[in-house]
């Protein structure tokens, strides 16, 4: 039987560990090709690059690997739009992973995410995707934890599918003296980030800032991503791109006069 | 009784004739201040200012109608989290308008959507939030149709509320000699770009390309925003930022061995 053939992305850029540790991973199972950005993209949410140009080149990152690599100037969803429709056209990947992303995408964190952009834009052109992050921002990060999880999750999702029209987001906690005790199937956190911003001068005297901020969560549930991370285990969240709120329908219909 | 807030912000930058219309009618309904890019940020989605620094300086654009303005060096969800946390620390807008957007934000391509990510950021601030496009790309597109519309619905928003954690996509049609139908609640058609790679040598022959692409819409359903525009109708959808495809939580809990 042919191996399965994997897509590769990411956000944190071609030469991150985080997406060196997945790529490893990925090789033990199937055929490996990689199409990424060329720098970091964190917090590019589902941005693309309209009017202005993009740059794809072969890369040497993976060499060492024997593995087709590319690293692209835009963003992850340009990456899998490269991928898809220029790159692999005349292939068909049975899986797009995403990551292993330096930060937690969990809960609200979905949506700024460059490292879910890359899987929800997979699924949006039906192709199963995963995307893996783990709660470290450390360049250094220690993923060792991770590799038995990525690799269960990815056989079950060549196994089972992923169910149609959805992207997984999978979040790791960060490495610690206890193991990690299991995976849980979550719902996504209702949270958010309390921005503040760090006023400051600039050499020329003109006014700067830096955003900073915390995560509040607001959630009180025992199935939510935020709760199996906290907890020390692994969070699967199922998502979609249909963001309609279908139950808000009805109440505009009845309510408004429009 | 005082004048309700509004605060306006776009993603086609602060001087684009789409904010202006949406300014000028802002302005006969509450009190405006505009928080908006400095340069088009089309197709940002939902990308936020990380490891970089923002600037947010007054602007002159609105000075001829009175208009408190701001224009800042980030994407439309960093407009509106400067908006919330630093220019209206002390005011709360009763309402957060984005737009009129220079080309169609409905179905798929609200995840590409800077104009629906600052309505978007807004809803997660537990800010009412409208996002208002018109399926028209160019530069001198007229608006006037979208007038009495744009009005109709923030004063609905104002009087009944829209609906929590959600904030509302509103597509109109290209102006054309067919009187606008009517308003019509929706959900988002299942539909995506095909996209297609022009490839270019620069002058130094190295290859370059430009992401062009096709809109493809799978539903036929008389219910999505595409019917709606196609029939010549507003398109009204109410959109959630909690992605969790909830239908799917059971199947994999079932299916896989996690």
């Amino acid at each position: 039987m042919s191996k399965p053939l994997i897509l590769v992305s990411n956000d944190d850029g071609i030469t991150s560990p985080g997406i060196r540790t997945l790529v490893e991973i990925a090789k033990t199972i199937g055929d490996v090709v990689v199409v990424a950005p060329d720098s970091p993209q964190s917090g590019m949410g589902h941005a693309i690059t309209i009017g202005n140009t993009l740059r794809l080149d072969k890369s040497i990152a993976f060499d060492d690997l024997g593995i087709e690599a590319y690293e692209c100037s835009g963003t992850p969803a340009d990456c899998v739009k490269l991928a898809k429709h220029h790159v692999l056209k005349d292939r068909k990947p049975d899986l797009v992973v995403s990551g292993i992303n330096h930060g937690s995408n969990s809960s609200i964190s979905v949506l700024y995410s460059g490292t879910m952009s890359a899987a929800i834009e997979a699924a949006i052109e039906s192709l199963p995707a995963i995307g893996f992050s783990l709660c470290d921002y450390g360049h250094e990060a220690d993923f060792s934890h991770t590799r038995e999880y990525v690799e269960k999750i990815i056989r079950q999702a060549l196994e089972h599918k992923i169910p149609e029209n959805t992207a997984l987001n999978v979040n790791f906690p960060k490495k610690s003296t206890e193991p990690i005790k299991g995976v849980k199937v979550c719902r996504q956190a209702h949270a958010k980030w309390q921005e503040e911003f760090d006023e400051r001068l600039d050499p020329n005297n003109r006014r700067y800032f830096w955003m900073t901020g915390s995560f509040v969560n607001f959630d009180k549930g025992e199935d939510t991503d935020e709760w199996a991370l906290v907890n020390n285990y692994v969070s699967v969240v199922p998502c979609q791109f249909d963001l309609t709120a279908h139950y808000a329908i009805a109440r505009l219909n009845n309510e408004w006069s429009l």
